[in-house]
């Protein structure tokens, strides 16, 4: 951090820790997962936890995120939205800690975990069957899959979740494991061509089923966008 | 596995202030206006900002940002939310220091502005024409006004503004104002009254041209709902 003079600073001003606390979404085995990992110092040592750290003087908020992501997964490039503060008095057993609370979504073919001096092992977890957290984990994880299932109505969102080419049973597998819910197939698929953001590659590949099945690639910049 | 040579907890924890700060809306003569308190003291004296302080060891986030309205505005019982943290590392020149910022609606019939030790003025300025603001809170500005202009498409949420009983006039006015753009009063009329939230009084008063209208309250509870 660039040197700063404190003298114009109330001498009582009451400061706290900041971390940042990451939900890594993936898709797996047609399941919505994410990321935890395992703690292997007090507090809640030995209890699942999301990835996250205090943040040092010199980074903002987004790189601190970033930061303890690509230590945990080694993957860069991904998705990355606030979801926001998290800042219970009691939330930390230590002292008065405010979490800033993230959310990422990473394709399932980008997956590297590493384990790190504070977590013992790092694993995906079916988002429906999460183990006991620690923290107020919990709280931000439900936070987290209920504004990533309201942002699938209205955006592209779960685009970010593709490879870099697909078949549409892969992408209708993605809604279908967000939502919690199956979709027709055929009404599925008027809707995600109409948003014109797909191009057919020409060639095909198996689906799920063994079928041969035409494999998409997303049009221009993999953003997020809003859909009217 | 990856070491990670310099992400050892230090012995001493780094801390840093954390700030609530809130964007309070209202409608005045047809058009959306933000509470802005002139500063009183350094950083920033004399310039306009957002009303904010820092939060309070036995308080959460939330009622900090609450206890901070209440001061300037003596108003309760409004909408609150709360749009994120911002936390760049050179956003106070002070010291670092977070910012979780909120936004809150308040009806226009309800608006008391009282100084305060750490603003020697309190005023509503115009959303389209803000003063120059202290710290970061243009931003923060910007990101309250996107929110509450994409909410107003899938929610019930312009309905805080709202005083008890009020016109199909004001309400369309209320949408106008926050979109920044004139609507269509038939397909106005017939999408708002489709929500199923509106109860007429059985009692007239005059709208902005002078003739008699219908005046209508909110049917139950003034949540914000997400309209689907």
């Amino acid at each position: 951090m660039a040197t700063r003079s404190n003298t114009t600073a109330p001498k009582k001003r009451y400061r706290v820790g900041v971390a940042t606390v990451v939900v890594v979404f993936t898709i797996q085995e047609e399941a919505l997962k994410v990321l935890l990992a395992r703690r292997a110092r007090e507090p809640f040592r030995g209890r699942w936890a999301l990835p996250g750290g205090f943040v040092r003087p010199d980074e903002d908020l987004d790189a601190s995120a970033r930061r303890k992501l690509g230590e945990k997964t080694g993957v860069t490039g991904y998705y990355l939205e606030q979801l926001g503060a998290f800042g219970q008095v009691d939330r930390d057993p230590r002292e008065r800690a405010v979490a800033v609370a993230y959310y990422a979504l990473i394709p399932s073919d980008r997956l590297v975990l590493r384990p790190s001096k504070s977590a013992d092992a790092a694993a995906w977890f079916p988002v429906d069957e999460p183990p006991e957290l620690a923290f107020d984990h919990e709280a931000i994880l439900e936070t987290a899959r209920e504004r990533l299932a309201a942002k699938l109505d209205y955006s592209t969102i779960a685009f970010q979740f593709l490879p870099e080419t697909f078949t549409l049973v892969e992408v209708q597998r993605i809604y279908e494991a967000v939502k919690g819910e199956q979709l027709d197939k055929r009404n599925f698929r008027r809707a995600i061509q109409a948003l014109g953001k797909l191009k057919a590659t020409g060639k095909k590949r198996r689906d799920g089923f063994g079928r041969p099945a035409m494999t998409y690639r997303i049009k221009g910049p993999k953003d997020v966008e809003i859909i009217k």
